[in-house]
């Protein structure tokens, strides 16, 4: 019976796409962003996927408070509306995961934020995790988002960029805030908890000799793991919209 | 600044391996099973990875008690240190995640159970999940685990196949016991909670119009992904072993 | 000094208005509910309070799904934005608090939400509420909504008005429910959670021998008593937008 | 419906007193508190209501030890037993709550506490709260109450006054405690946790330019509205007493 | 060193009693009740232990409502008061552990009740317990016990003896609701939540072949651990009282 | 019918052993520490039992990771399973109660940790405990280890003796931690969380003036209580290991 069962796994990887197609949703305006989380993306996922990173126009340059939010809360729902047949699945590149619930509600495809992803998985890699935010003013939205998570007992802390002064490169600023939180917090694991981090953990990884999650590497990782496992946002009840 | 550090990664993913190669540790000593887990886990990675699943010698035939989890330490243990400069990452393939934290401690390269990260991956993909589980036994031990894991406010529900008399075909009871953990617990997301369900998300997943999570296509999903991050598990304190 | 800080108290209380104004703000675009909660809160605030009810144009006739939660909230935005010098405080009369986070970021005046409110208000009144929700495709957001409010450990069920079949008189309907309540999940509070049930508390109250919270007057008293006491969201973090 | 509704409250409106009677209840035995309770409620309800404040007689001078709490537990009684008939509710005024379950059961009309009151409305105005209290060791009986009341989530902090040395003036002391429970445990709210600063809140709000709550204000404002709203304590299980 | 340990120890051994004494506070007024509970004491502690059983003149004939133990609190405080000089130690004799943390508060020698010491044991007998309470009326009071006392994890449930109609036998009653835990809410081990059941434990131990915890037995080997150990209730913060 | 139980209980009293036989397992190979523990159980228990305590052959000098955790389950199950019928109950003498759920579901007697022994005790004992242990590399486990209890709500801290510098007295050392967890964490009863700290609570007690848990004095209370009331590891669910 378990061959079957794989007889049933192997008529679904037949017929799937052999290139997968990730729609990456930068929440925010900026050009910089979008072409650095591009630019990564393509890399990372090499030849399995298409990847095509999007900003949502008329968006603020950064999203930190909760207008910020419901400003691209239409912008980001179209985005997946009008290219929910085109793609395969869709990431929402922004460390507070703005309108993921919703977003989830809208897709018919997989749908995965970089916040909770790259927290969720930071809990498999060691005891406690510190999330490196950009500014203090983010804390309290970031914590209250480990308690929705329910990661509260696994969170070390969360740690603003802005904390410590008249440090210029932003990679040697990460190096001390995560030095910091490893010594004074307990934190085991390091979270880059801001889109604009991109790319920095494997050099970081080196200096601390500690795991250091990259939001969009784990979140891309996440979404192409559904996609192959042909998983699917649950319609039962919480994300089921209007039937 | 970014660009640097897409640089870093650059240099990183120029010089892995082209080919990942994962090392499956089957627990328990089945030999179908050990043989189902590697006919399914090789069609599921594809060209992504060369994939080998190993049993342990003088396992008992099911992981279920405290005992059976001491006996196999020692067999997983060598398993993971004697293929530790082969292999680029560890799959504990049993759902009660036996050792899991022992082969963390061993290991320097990731290591992923299948009860972590279907259950972590289930959180992503609706509000509450029940796991099915082979007997009404091992639920206390289950929901421990996912206690430990922090993961009970999203619970639904720990369902036993052996609460459903008289059926036969293993894939209509766990239709039968999804569908009551839906009616009656809420759930909106299925998770195979035995590693010998292997393959039969798929199908069920036709039939319940709902996710659900096949332990090892999430953890080989999970394994492959920290491995593309360069990521491992934090030797800092919980895992750090006798430095 | 305590004689010095009732003449404090006493200067803030001579340049009050004498007459305080509310804002309701009905997320829907329903004319029946919006006249009702007029009706309701004139007669509840007789001639403590000013109050004006304003239903939102171009929402949804109720306010069920993530996208129709962000279809209201640049509306309900301006709502606070062009009225935030005429008024001393707005009310969001929706039991699932759409946007209140939002509105309590954007608003210089303080902001309730009848679903806060009414729950806060039951665990004073007993040890367990049960919260009466419209449809039982809700029950999922109302019970994050409650962890969300860290309100869990007293919540005794979310029950929907539609488990019970064949009952037309939605009064009769919600005393059976609430009954079942009582029987069944340990209740010994009931919390209208729907705008639309607004002021049958009372006679419900009558029926049954227990406290019925109703969202609209719970949300009006506290809303009331915050400006008698002159309070204000804080802006220090959570809800400070941009500085 | 909802038409006959609101019929239904307005017949309860147009029965209840047009003037509410208040009993306050101050469980120590200090003249110089009680009277400035008395005149601070007096001028907080104004013409809303008639309010009274006794002391309890043989009551030490301050409530602090599970002692001091069982001594004044008769007095308290009585207090309410014989004032059921002439008050619409009581209110308990000691931070710490003294004896409130107990009044609960005792009392036909609603009772509040002002530490379960002015903690739950922190609740809305913020996302996490501080505590002043008298002194350091009534630190772990407030975090008790805390825990108890199930909003340790949103408890940033309990700070002593007589964690600063040196300074004479109470208000002077409560703004530097505030703003150290600001700084470094993330206060966004101030809660008054203690009688004697009746009065206070206003001033330090104008310092602060951070809401801070009263509780003689909060527990009258959360009383008066829980009298309009005929709400009662549940007497179905926990408060039942003796049926 | 640990040579000097035990001989500090060794000086502690010599000079105690070589006989303890023990004052049970049975909280009510039952003659019956008093005298069960000193038989079966007497028979527990054997030659251990002198134990005298009180009754609190004036109490109610039951402990069930806030107003008894209101009522007792004062003639417990008495009894430990004026015996504090004879005796070793002091166990409260009723399951809802009435006025502990008063008992707790006025004592110098350690004070154990038969709540908490039943059901921490509990938690060391197997992953869930089951309290059984003499009416339905005390669930939601039970409930908020176990939660004070951080237990609510291990907690299946809380079955009234008055849920089971029609029989006769205590003991069968308690044998039939124990079995219904154990088949309908997982319980593991069973906690007799009323101090009138002392005694039967081990009856019932052997009709379920489960552990049953006997809240007067728990108590008084908890109680005479303590005394050995030298240990009693710390002065430093909750349990003070005024220093 | 009280008298019934009494008299049931009395056959379990007369039956029983009036010497019972206790094995301690130290599961490391320390000669000292086994000889340490030995001596002071002997002087603790008295005439009431008889006291074996044993080391486990080939296990490491000292319990810290996971690996000398596997690598001392065999023994530890060896002891036990041909100890079964000569021993009334088992110790487990190592604070991080190595293999403790295995020892549970191994066997039919009675099993207890120091470390859940002596956590759970602190609980009844003050508000808040601190567990000195001897590394911090051993704080997250640990602090696993209490969170798995589920004790964390009444946790102050874990604080390791290495903490303090060039102190060499281990009394002292002991005594500085506990005052700076007072001071610091609101520690108000300290647990020594290490088994070579034997003996020492006596003479810390006097020094502080604060209940000091010792983990070998509180698990043979625990377990020689265990053995007067007849208690057994339930085996109906997660100890029940194969049936």
């Amino acid at each position: 019976m378990v061959g079957t069962s794989t007889a049933n796994y192997q008529k679904f990887w037949n017929t799937r796409n052999s290139m997968k197609r990730i729609l990456i949703i930068n929440p925010n305006s900026s050009e910089e962003i979008t072409r650095d989380i591009q630019n990564f993306a393509r890399l990372y996922v090499g030849n399995e996927a298409e990847v095509v990173t999007v900003k949502i126009e008329d968006a603020p340059e950064f999203i930190e408070t909760y207008q910020d939010e419901a400003q691209v809360g239409p912008g980001m729902t179209r985005s997946i509306q009008k290219n929910q047949e085109h793609y395969d699945g869709f990431l929402v590149a922004c460390h507070s995961d703005p309108n993921l619930d919703l977003m989830k509600e809208v897709s018919h495809k997989p749908v995965v934020g970089i916040g909770e992803s790259s927290m969720h998985s930071a809990c498999l890699l060691g005891d406690r995790f510190t999330v490196i935010s950009a500014t203090s003013g983010s804390i309290p939205n970031k914590e209250a988002l480990v308690r929705r998570y329910n990661l509260g007992n696994q969170l070390a802390s969360v740690r603003p960029l802005d904390s410590v002064a008249g440090t210029v490169d932003k990679l040697d600023l990460c190096e001390r805030v995560s030095r910091d939180a490893v010594d004074e917090d307990g934190a085991e694991v390091i979270v880059l908890g801001c889109a604009d981090l991109v790319g920095m953990s494997f050099e970081l990884q080196e200096r601390l000799g500690l795991p250091v999650v990259d939001g969009i590497a784990s979140g891309l990782s996440t979404l192409l793991g559904f996609i192959d496992q042909a998983l699917f946002i649950s319609k039962v009840k919480r994300y089921g919209g209007h039937v």
